[in-house]
């Protein structure tokens, strides 16, 4: 196994990269983490060689501050053979292994289980020259994968079972009960299309699920069992209702922004009669938010009523995250359904207690509905990480140039609806006219568009804040 | 057009990637010169930026010859780190043009049209920075038609002839007359194979031609003209007898190794009984090097006879290229057909009259038979640049992993045949149980591997030289 890592110099012959690729498949889990890490820190950059090439290059450059004047064809001629020597020693060894596998029958499909073993392994220790050889794999894959190496396919009925199967295994959003269920996803008035590349045949590395409908869907119930579908020829919306990709190793390579992209342009030329292409999508971090903000700020509202205002204990003023009404309508319930000192710690206990109760109260539910959305709207519209959107969905979307479009109640009853987003999905939209605009003030200054009604319920919220009670 | 190129920091709207493709088209020779010089020039890397980071670097590695020790985690999280910064500051601004264009539609193919145009400046002007420019997206474009990405197609006459015109015009070995001949390149008894890539479709961007005989063939006229075809389950051997490439743009880049593995595997795969797979193969550079070969020899020969062999004049011992009967007998017809002082002058005469007038005479061809034929094999098995073989074809195929089998007679009486290399052709023989191991002794030590037929040829030379007469 070590020969083709090892044979760096040469020529790699075929078998060795069989033998290593079989002799990975059947080692455990264990020595596959000592094999990576080896592979990580003994295959790593010669820094010898490159320490060497540094001084070379500050040599040519000597005492001048500038680079050299475009008539230096000679000094020129000098930087670029030791920059070309000093990216190659740059280049850590195993890279080659990786391209020599990349080329290979299968070697492909191979790196993609690699990187999926190296990211479980990541997770669990943190492991800098582990980090940093799956960094390379990653930008070599995504090298390797570029859109234009992929090929769009329709997925239908009569695609091999081997395919199909894919399918049902790997719909991550709205997972498939049964065989009707799939061919349902791919019969009338439904489209699936997927990404395959040409080294890893009959296996799509992502593909997404499209309903044609009159107008945009706001539950995923009508999408998944509206019966029977409406004739395409009365359709104005195609609505993307799920995106899935197949292959844990390629985490971190956007390739759903070009297959939305394509699909677009695909739907369009074939049924320009529909005009609207939009999603109805999971937020999958709304909950897990709003726990924590509950929590955290709970906890303030009570420090703040049992401190003086003048205390150092560096907290800012905690904030209500309920609106007075809110507040007062949350604590009128308190008693019948769940304790606690203020509104926020009654939401808290409501949202965690056991098998989502506070779901099945009508009472509940029409307490909850308002403050649920808009707190949801300012998570989906103003909570960023790093300038971009927290909710990876909505950065997902919102990158590639979507905007936010409405927010649904009760739109997804599942218990991983309801566990993940109280049941609220979002409608993010394609706006043909500005996808690109969008993606580039997305991208340039994290601007997040929205429609006029979402931002309603953020706006109000623009008045000095209120402190806790 | 130049927003294509300096927006290099934030997403480009796919409208100016449009836009500078279609204005590139739309541009003279001269412009686009002028264009990819700004380019190569002033969208090159930021050298300021490289000396910063290289005086980081020699901070961290501080007064330590050596590496860190793989506990220093810290150490080499600063390594990592500096070293990314580094390999990224070392990349040129405009291969994120390259990148960006590689994933619009249509961009795979103009950056082919683009280097096919770089190619031709370079080739008339020797600019350092152009040449870099080359370099960088040579191996882009490398990477982007790595084999897994590309797909290989079985051409027939049912496939369009939108794709069939293409092969009837980049057929560069044996240019097809007319639709009959490219029919019968296709029908029974011949394959056509070539790799397509999905961003390019409709266009072979490499493409084999196939004929399926009882023997390996010694002329190309019995390949092209064999009429009919033996039955398809008597062939014993796959001969490959053209291989193409469509685009200018992606010279250098070597898809022909790929694309002849899987070639092999695909007929073993379905016709068992071929065992044989064999070339027929040009020669390109065999007259050209004889030529310069006998007018150096000849001149040292004339030397050699009218100076003392202890003159300092720097040349060593003049070295007859003909074996003494061979020198007698071209000098028993110089009279009647060509003047000169020795035989290598003699020869030199004849090849380069007008029309090939050598070939057409009987009594020519049985004298210059043996010479030519011997010195053709001394040209393949001998004849090396940087250790590997002087002829391009040769140089292919041994660097695929195949032998040099057996050299052909009057193979080719094509006039291109003729003015190429005597109008011989060679057979060269991938031997599947040797390929992997030919290759890599080819590509480590430069050895080439050929048949006791060919090498009695060149063998005998190894007695001590003759000197001059």
């Amino acid at each position: 196994m070590s020969s083709a890592i090892s044979m760096n110099k040469t020529e790699v012959i075929d078998s060795v990269l069989n033998d290593f690729s079989e002799g990975y498949f059947s080692i455990s889990y264990e020595n596959r983490r000592r094999l990576l890490l080896e592979l990580a820190k003994e295959y790593d950059l010669d820094r010898t060689q490159v320490r060497e090439l540094i001084k070379q290059y500050l040599g040519v450059s000597g005492e001048e501050a500038q680079s050299p004047g475009p008539e230096d064809e000679g000094v020129l001629a000098s930087f670029y053979r030791i920059e070309r020597n000093l990216r190659h020693a740059l280049k850590p060894k195993y890279e080659a292994l990786f391209e020599r596998l990349n080329m290979h029958p299968g070697g492909l499909k191979f790196l993609t289980i690699l990187r999926a073993d190296i990211l479980s392994i990541i997770a669990e220790e943190n492991i800098v020259s582990l980090r940093a050889l799956d960094s390379h794999l990653k930008e070599k894959l995504g090298t390797w994968l570029s859109p234009a190496a992929l090929e769009l396919h329709h997925i239908t009925w009569d695609d091999p079972a081997s395919l199909l199967e894919k399918i049902v295994a790997y719909e991550a959003v709205h997972p498939i009960s049964n065989l009707l269920d799939l061919k349902r996803r791919l019969g009338v008035g439904r489209r699936c299309f997927g990404y395959l590349h040409p080294a890893i045949p009959g296996e799509p590395l992502i593909f997404i699920e499209v309903a044609l409908l009159k107008n945009v869907a706001e539950t995923i119930q009508e999408v998944l069992w509206d019966d029977p579908p409406i004739p395409e020829s009365e359709a104005n919306c195609a609505l993307f209702y799920s995106i899935s990709s197949t292959q844990p190793g390629l985490a971190g390579i956007n390739l759903g922004k070009f297959l939305i992209k394509r699909v677009i342009t695909l739907v369009k030329r074939d049924m320009p009669h529909i005009s609207i292409f939009a999603t109805l999508s999971p937020i999958p971090g709304y909950i897990q938010w709003l726990l924590s903000k509950l929590a955290s700020q709970s906890n303030l509202a009570e420090d703040d009523k049992s401190q003086s205002s003048a205390d150092t204990s560096g907290s800012t003023f905690g904030e209500n995250l309920f609106e007075p009404e809110e507040e007062k309508a949350i604590m009128d319930i308190s008693e019948e359904f769940a304790a606690g000192k203020n509104g926020m710690e009654v939401m808290l206990n409501l949202l965690t207690s056991t098998n989502q109760e506070w779901s099945k109260s009508a009472e509940l539910l029409s307490v909850l509905k308002t403050p649920l959305l808009r707190l949801c709207a300012r998570y989906l519209l103003q909570e960023k990480k790093r300038g971009k959107a927290l909710d990876s969905v909505a950065n997902f979307h919102l990158q590639n140039g979507a905007m936010v479009e409405r927010i649904n109640w009760m739109a997804n009853k599942s218990e991983k609806g309801l566990h993940q987003s109280a049941g609220i999905m979002v409608n993010y939209v394609y706006r043909l006219e500005n996808i690109e605009e969008y993606a580039q003030s997305y991208f340039s200054s994290g601007h997040i568009h929205a429609s006029d009604e979402i931002r309603r319920f953020v706006e109000p919220l623009k008045k000095p804040e209120a402190t806790a009670n």
